[in-house]
């Protein structure tokens, strides 16, 4: 990977999507399309009430209903999911309103819709506790049996001395910020087909994100070995973390498969994708920073609380992270830290983004763009003057082999014209900064952290890369025909994915915390290179050379130094496939980030090998009237490392943006009661595509020295940068501080009109 | 392979076959349950006549037929089917009834059926040639175009001196037989679902012998490349060389759904099975063999004419194994071959059961039958005394490096109880020996002519076999499964066949010319092998020793001699799979039997590196009354080299001996003005189970050096047996000689008429 950027034939080239004709034909198989022999439907009985006993479930008549072929209870269940707090079918207890109570399969949706509504249960309601206040308040009952109070989990983190550094401090601010619940609101809703065909064998259709974690899962969920159990994993409708793992409907579909012996597919409806996915909960962040008159940031003190719904299930990873990442962006002598998640009645939330950092990022940035306005320092030298750099290890020990941050800065707020506009527009527009980054490839998260990829090499010189990494949209399955495409010598359109098939496929830990780019894409490098060398052997027999001075470049192979002796890549497979000694070629290729010292008692690891940075500039307008923000203009500069697909990375630039809007001034879970008031696309308020700005675009390359070709995530970094851009330039425009997610026309006017008097 | 027979732990046990449970509980997914939406059904459209002229073809009403998606006719084809003489869809001429004219897909299989028949042709009949007889007369017109006669084949081979060999003969004998044509009349009917997603992208399902070719062959005829077209093979309700390769149907499956833009699904009918399958034609032998006194086989010259219906096809390749096995079971000086295939207005034909070899084996048997006789030597002594033996090389210098043929005899013949029955039976009980041999995975057919087989470890020790190989219900994927553990260590239930479909599984040539065993066998054992090493050094490290001392047994890894510091085979693969450096394992193992001398000019080739060998001893009874013949006993001795499954052996010994049972006293394509009379499972009369005789079986092992194990083919060498055992029977039963099958009551009777005068 010695070459130099520029020097690459298909890496940063721009390329369509392997999957665009399939989509745009309609042609793209998604789970819903798969219909088996005697397939079933599922429906799932949920609590009505959000907290409460159960006191009898009575399955007689639905179980009387013909048509139906299977009725589950908990007595079907083991209980707890494992690794969870949450029983997969509720025996004596409800706490949220859509909690699993029982499941029925049925020879069509109708008929399995009447047995679900057959099946009588019993509760004796009991007074929910709705809100983080309610739940920590000192005489709230304890929401689970096993708890003595609400408080699921709890993190502390401190690193330097932040007392001294409060201590050395000139300027110390304190405030509160809000974030919203909020849904990624994908196109294809939860889903399910499960096939026990044998006692020792399931068949799980699913869009997911982790094939290999979810397989696991269920396998030991359900008594079975890793390998009875196959994932497999059509297009996506998108995930957004929302499709990161095992969910009850998941286990009802098998369980229903195996009580039936038919397969059972369980599609979400409208109401249920709001409880199923389990978007982003109520965030509240308490923050006090410490700053030098010149701007030297010294020391943050941050505690959030989480309303995490019912069950904590894996949100412990979101105090963590939180903790973990806040120092992560600009330096910083000290920090501290207190993170809780809350259980309340309301369902199960998770987070979408980046596990809680979008909504921490909006809080810091929000705070420390308030803090340069108190020093009368421009916001853009203020975070310029602290940006971490190359070089930097943060406090939790992430160390960064590769930075653009500045460069970041720097080339947004030219390009967005920051100097001539920050503080010299007209009333009600304003300009506002925002600064993120992101780990990519994650380590040391899961026992088997890595990733393998395999290519076979085909008649005609094409190869077939068989991986593990699902494509959820993100074009993920693209970068990497690129990266073999590249490393081969060969073109895009030689390359087929085969993918989402557990059987099939080596292990990859999957589209989990950025890895798809970095580390698969390292695994398909190594597997190319595996496949290359085989390849070599048969052109340096022909040649008479070594098969180190073999050279591969754009479906030639020649001996290095001598081009016009080129023969085809297509003539080397095929010599090579015929070759008698038995050289079918099939690349191995894997990579598992090397783990570094760590410390994790003390929450110090440097969890990645490449970060990405970026900064965004958004340019809004503010009808005073009405209180609507208008997004005029977002420039967004954003360090990948090396661009494989600059169209790809366009796409998630422009992806990033909409959701980041869309999260900032839409996009709300409105509770009431314990129910989300706008279970649907139709009433959860998504952005528009006429409501996306003007986005500047700027792709900086800074050639991580571990990224394949250099590159890094761009999965999720840009939208760490939205929120608080968007929420400083709405601030800018009406002279309020914003500290609370969704910026709301009514919340605007109530700003203007309070700060009017 | 070095161990000893007996010292396997898989190898030589009863294994029960991978998919019977599933076949047993109605869960596997045969190419009718795939279902893709917005599928369409096709229908073809027939010529209702043996010959004529095509006037005019009318699509119009059937195209403004509603729910009619398309219709095509010889416009939408490229004409000649390529490596055929037929058109894929007729234009000027039609030659058999049934011959394809044009096709429609509608939404539904009615749509689609009333669409067919609203396909006007005009046709102006010519007089048909039905009979080989005709065909050859000197007026006879030729059939086809581009020929001046009805031979479409003519092969002529001559090894040693034969003329020299019959003057030094003390007897010559000269007799004809025939053998009708017949149909394997397997469970599933052909079918296609052809599935042109992309205008470079087409899928086809069906069941199929070899994926391989079928995707080489219809990349070929459509255009496309070869890793543009995936062939999908799931479970397969038999084959038996019917499902060798490109039929028209799949050809128009994929343009009518290139023409459509949807899926389209082709299942043929009873009566469209008959003429799809193309079941094995007419043949006649005139055979003229000469012997010593003392019973020593001299020389044989044979003529054959085959009536190949309408069109040649593939069926060349008949002429030359006829041709070429003819001396590959006795020993003899000299021999000399002349074959042609005729044409005729029959529909095309095939062969099912080893191309031709099956009649040629009776005719050759039964003649050397009646020569014993007029000898006064017992049949049996005959064989033994001119059985080939190991070391031995044929004419056309077939090289035997193991050969059981006169264990098989010998052992027959003892448990038959051969030297108390024959000639001392009762009035109208019979006995008869007959012999066969077949090559055991071909070679040197094809360009790419191997087989690859990659073992994927997965969690908790599994391993993942992919492998091209189709298992159309002979058991090869259990065989694969045996094969791979004995090598790994491990037991059956770890191991999963991952197999048809072309994106997915290596090259493999497939299950053709009984390569499975031998050749996907070799391969397999390769994979493991290479999968073996990966995990060698991993345990090496661990015990502190050398790769190669390190012995993998019964799910247990250990040092030599020092079977008590095993760890499990599992630890093992858990901590190669967790190894930072990165070896997640993947074997690959590459089979191509070594070519050898060879000279095709004079028909002279080791064609294959195994040669498996058996005898049968058929006792029968003959009612006078009715000339029903009553198969009541079946001696089976088999050399299969090795024999991997116990009960998979047996199967194939019990399955061949009910086909060959049924090709020889009951089944015939009955024919009558170029309709087969008989076109379904009612009126083809199939033996039942009642009908299936005691068999005892005697499986002899000579451990072949070249074969998996020591294994040798099982899948097609045992009907080349029995036939002529059951003809020699019949023939001892009622003192005349069988010259014709089926061995019909009606035949019977008349024979036993004649004889009485």
């Amino acid at each position: 990977m010695a070459k130099k950027a520029g020097h690459y034939t298909v890496v940063g080239t721009r390329q369509p999507r392997l999957d665009g004709a399939l989509k745009a034909s309609g042609r793209a198989e998604f789970t819903d399309d798969v219909v088996l022999p005697g397939m079933l439907r599922g429906k799932i009985v949920r609590s009505p009430i959000p907290s409460g006993k159960i006191l009898n479930i009575d399955t007689s008549k639905a179980e009387r209903l013909p048509g139906v072929r299977a009725v589950i209870t908990y007595k079907d269940t083991n209980g707890l999911m494992s690794g969870s707090d949450k029983f997969l079918l509720c025996e004596n207890m409800v706490h949220f309103f859509g909690d699993e109570v029982a499941a029925v399969a049925a020879v069509d949706e109708d008929t399995a819709l009447e047995a679900a509504e057959l099946i009588a249960v019993d509760y004796e309601p009991l007074p929910p506790l709705l809100s983080m206040e309610e739940a920590m308040a000192a005489q709230a009952p304890a929401l689970h049996d096993f708890m003595t109070d609400n408080i699921a989990d709890e993190v502390t983190m401190s690193f330097g001395d932040p007392d001294q550094a409060f201590a050395e401090s000139d300027y110390i601010r304190e405030d509160e910020f809000s974030v919203q619940p909020t849904h990624s609101a994908f196109s294809e809703h939860h889903i399910v087909l499960a096939d026990f065909s044998l006692p020792d064998r399931l068949t799980v259709w699913t869009p997911i994100q982790s094939s290999a974690i979810i397989k696991s899962s269920m396998a030991s969920n359900l008594g079975l070995t890793d390998s009875s159990v196959r994932i497999v994993n059509l297009h996506t409708g998108g995930a957004f973390c929302g499709r990161g793992g095992d969910k009850p409907h998941h286990y009802i579909a098998a369980l229903l498969s195996r009580k039936a012996g038919r397969p059972v597919k369980i599609m979400c409806t409208a109401d249920e994708e709001f409880l199923v996915y389990r978007g982003g909960g109520k965030y509240k962040f308490k923050l006090r920073t410490g700053v030098k008159k010149d701007g030297t940031l010294m020391v943050m003190d941050a505690d959030l609380v989480h309303d995490c719904g019912a069950y904590m299930e894996t949100q412990f990873i979101l105090l963590r992270f939180v903790g973990s990442n806040m120092q992560a962006l600009y330096k910083m002598n000290a920090s501290r830290y207190l993170g809780k998640l809350i259980y309340t009645n309301n369902p199960p939330y998770f987070f979408h983004h980046g596990a809680g950092l979008v909504a921490m990022r909006f809080a810091i940035d929000s705070q420390l763009n308030l803090i340069a306005g108190e020093l009368g320092i421009d916001p853009v030298d203020f975070r310029f003057k602290n940006a971490v750099e190359k070089g930097y290890i943060t406090p939790a020990k992430f160390t960064y082999a590769s930075c653009g941050l500045k460069e970041c800065i720097t080339k947004a707020a030219r390009k967005a014209g920051w100097k001539k506009k920050y503080g010299k527009l007209p009333a009600y527009r304003g300009i506002g900064i925002g600064c993120g980054m992101l780990r990519s490839g994650g380590k040391g998260m899961y026992d088997h952290d890595n990733s393998s990829v395999f290519i076979k090499l085909e008649e005609a010189g094409k190869a077939a890369l068989f991986t593990g990494l699902p494509d959820m949209g993100q074009g993920s399955h693209t970068t990497m025909a690129i990266i073999a495409a590249e490393t081969l010598g060969i073109r895009i359109e030689d390359i087929k994915v085969v993918a989402g098939d557990t059987d099939v496929t080596p292990y990859d830990v999957g589209a989990i915390s950025q890895r798809g780019t970095f580390t698969t894409g390292n695994a398909t490098i190594n597997a190319a290179l595996d496949a290359k060398r085989q390849l070599a052997k048969t052109a340096a027999e022909k040649f008479g050379v070594k098969p180190a001075v073999i050279i591969f470049q754009d479906r030639k192979v020649y001996p290095k130094g001598s081009p016009e002796k080129a023969v085809s890549f297509e003539d080397i497979v095929y010599a090579t496939l015929h070759s008698d000694e038995g050289r079918y070629v099939m690349g191995r290729g894997f990579y598992n980030p090397p783990s570094g010292q760590s410390d994790m008692s003390k929450y110090e690891a440097n969890t990645a090998l490449a970060y990405s940075f970026g900064a965004q500039i958004a340019e809004v307008e503010v009808d005073p009237e009405t209180g609507m923000v208008k997004l005029l203009r977002m420039t967004v500069a954003h360090d990948v490392g090396r661009a494989i697909n600059v169209l790809g990375v366009e796409g998630q630039l422009d992806g990033q943006v909409f959701s980041g809007m869309g999260q900032t001034l839409f996009e709300e879970c409105v509770m009431e009661g314990g129910q989300v008031l706008n279970p649907s696309l139709l009433d959860y308020k998504l952005p528009r595509p006429f409501e996306v700005p003007e986005i500047e675009r700027i792709i900086v390359e800074t050639s991580d020295p571990y990224g394949p070709f250099g590159a890094k995530e761009v999965g999720q970094g840009p939208i760490q940068c939205t929120s608080q851009a968007i929420a400083n330039a709405v601030s800018n425009a009406i002279g309020v501080p914003i500290k609370e997610l969704p910026i709301t026309p009514e919340r605007v006017l109530k700003a203007i009109r309070e700060k009017a008097g």
